[in-house]
């Protein structure tokens, strides 16, 4: 036997996400000067990071040497106080990524299945994969989830069920009343991961607090991120609300150190940050506007978009995508999302709206 | 049934790992103003974070809203030449804690062993555990590594050894030669991890460069890690240099962005910071004839020590690790290890090695 006869047999099948092209990759291959790049491609905050997390990251760079403090016990205390929960229902990842990964390492395996929207984020399939389970993926409706196909698909194995709200890549979003007839209708003994990575991008009357469910379904875990609005997706932290058994048990499959000192600190600085993520949803809505105007005048459809990007179909989207490239522009391509002729943009800031939708304009 | 038992059997099973107590947790509970805590628990730098690192981290802080380079293109390039290897043979980790997790989740499950010696690293066992793998661990010869042993252990089932050179908690050495002659005996298609995060501490002589026996070994993965002797436990990063085939299952089970920005900048840095490296390698040697002279002073047996930190024989650990904790001096007892009457002491800096002393004189 070889030694790579060895691993596991799924692990040989799962296809690496596809990340947005950095820029300096795209500098290096095409010569563009990475000062005349827009990136576009990864939903990135236009503002960048927030500023009291920078504060707070800065003054926590004097013991470094030291290793992390493994329970977050800051960052918690502060989530605990924001959501009036208590800090036992408070998992902290590397990343929300990290937390899918660890709900999968948790419930799924061989034999055992995850119910998914098609078109929804790919970490879903892949931490399933990953874990050795059988993917459940749901026809979409409109491009979003379609909850009442979604609960008839629970098969007797599966554990999880992931719902992105809004959704990524395809932006759509879920009214409230309907996601929770939905929760209502599942087994109770099957974990509902509620990825509300872009929930800070809703309207105020779109955003109701989906915390205040936790203790009528136990089998819920909400996930959120500091990497969108707050502008830290470099730092890489994300946290999970849910019961004290489940986070006990996502405690107890991860690393002891998984978030790093600063990024730690940065959370709580940012978590603090009103006015900066009022500046980063105001700019946002208006980028939102200008790209769709932009859309709309050169006749592309678009979906409706509840976050900081729009999905835009544009028909041979691996050709334009080169085109926008070829000009300095970064966007995400969607085919591995079954949606080979769309692309999803970013909203950036007014001027790189402009830059994109002058160097698509060319590319068509 | 219930959610909660609705997990996979074996993650309930695990005890999660018992960091060594955070400066602000012992405050917390004490009272004892944190300027006044000594803490030598976990094998960290006393003389802080590089500055090579520090300059490069800073200098990396422009763009934290941006996604980390989910490649590590940079560091990956610094660590080939140094090396004089190919960038498909680096595994980049979130700490080499990751690496060793990212091991078991491709090589070890249900029905699937790992071999590792008694008084080894934790994360052995708690990683092979989490894959639902089942725990080898080989009676110690001398508070080491048995090798022969362990080589006799592997059992039709085993996919992985773990060997920590120089070990923690107990501060052995392997030399060369008899590792390599263990390597030659052992089945190919058994992935040996050789996990060196105190390498840098060894003396020069005994040093030697197993990187290459990658040639030789496909089945040979080697760990590092920057939160050692490079000073940057709390920002997470370590690697692993192993055969194109073993570092592409890694890199196909990690998450895109398991090394934040920060880390993988300071990383450049740090491997770059000679002078750095040579004073604390100079530091480390003469606080530990420092420590040792203590403990010979109050008549205390250790382990003679080739890396960062000294294990020596109180007795009743938990009783003088508490008379030390009440004097502001934080070490760590391994009783989880298997050694009950043993405490491990970090070297630090000569005045932090004298306060311990002092303390222990004390508690004693």
């Amino acid at each position: 036997m070889d030694l790579v006869d060895q691993a596991l047999p799924y692990v040989r099948a799962i296809s690496p996400y596809q990340p947005g092209k950095p820029i300096a990759e795209l500098a290096r291959e095409t010569g563009i000067p990475e000062a005349h790049i827009v990136k576009l491609a990864s939903n990135e905050n236009p503002l960048g990071m927030s500023p009291k997390a920078r504060s707070a990251m800065l003054a926590a760079t004097a013991d470094l040497e030291r290793y992390p403090d493994g329970s977050g016990f800051t960052l918690k205390a502060v989530l605990a106080e924001r959501y009036g929960i208590a800090q036992e229902r408070i998992a902290l990842g590397n990343g929300s990524n990290e937390l899918f990964e660890l709900v999968a390492r948790v419930f799924l395996a061989p034999g055992r299945s995850a119910v998914f929207s098609r078109h929804a984020f790919a970490v879903y399939p892949l931490a399933t994969l990953a874990a050795g389970g059988t993917c459940i993926e749901v026809p979409a409706k409109d491009y979003g989830h379609d909850l009442d196909a979604m609960a008839a698909a629970i098969a007797p194995d599966t554990r999880v069920v992931f719902v992105a709200n809004p959704n990524n890549p395809t932006g759509t979003f879920l009214p409230r009343a309907e996601l929770h007839a939905f929760l209502t209708k599942l087994p109770t003994d099957v974990l509902v991961v509620l990825d509300e990575a872009y929930n800070e991008y809703l309207p105020p009357e779109l955003r109701g607090e989906t915390v205040a469910w936790l203790e009528e379904f136990p089998n819920l875990l909400i996930t959120r991120t500091l990497s969108k609005i707050y502008g830290l997706a470099g730092l890489r932290v994300g946290y999970g609300l849910g019961s004290a058994v489940v986070v006990d048990l996502l405690n107890r499959m991860r690393q002891p150190f998984n978030v790093n000192s600063l990024a730690l600190a940065a959370a709580v600085g940012a978590l603090d940050d009103h006015a900066f993520v009022a500046e980063s949803y105001a700019m946002n809505r208006s980028g939102l506007e200008q790209l769709v105007a932009g859309l709309k005048h050169f006749g592309l459809g678009h979906i409706p978009s509840y976050a900081n990007f729009v999905t835009f179909k544009v028909g041979d989207a691996a050709a334009v995508n080169q085109k926008l490239l070829q000009q300095g522009v970064i966007v995400r391509p969607i085919a591995s999302y079954g949606m080979p002729e769309w692309l999803r943009v970013t909203v950036g800031s007014e001027p790189e709206n402009a830059r994109f939708l002058a160097a698509l304009d060319k590319a068509l």
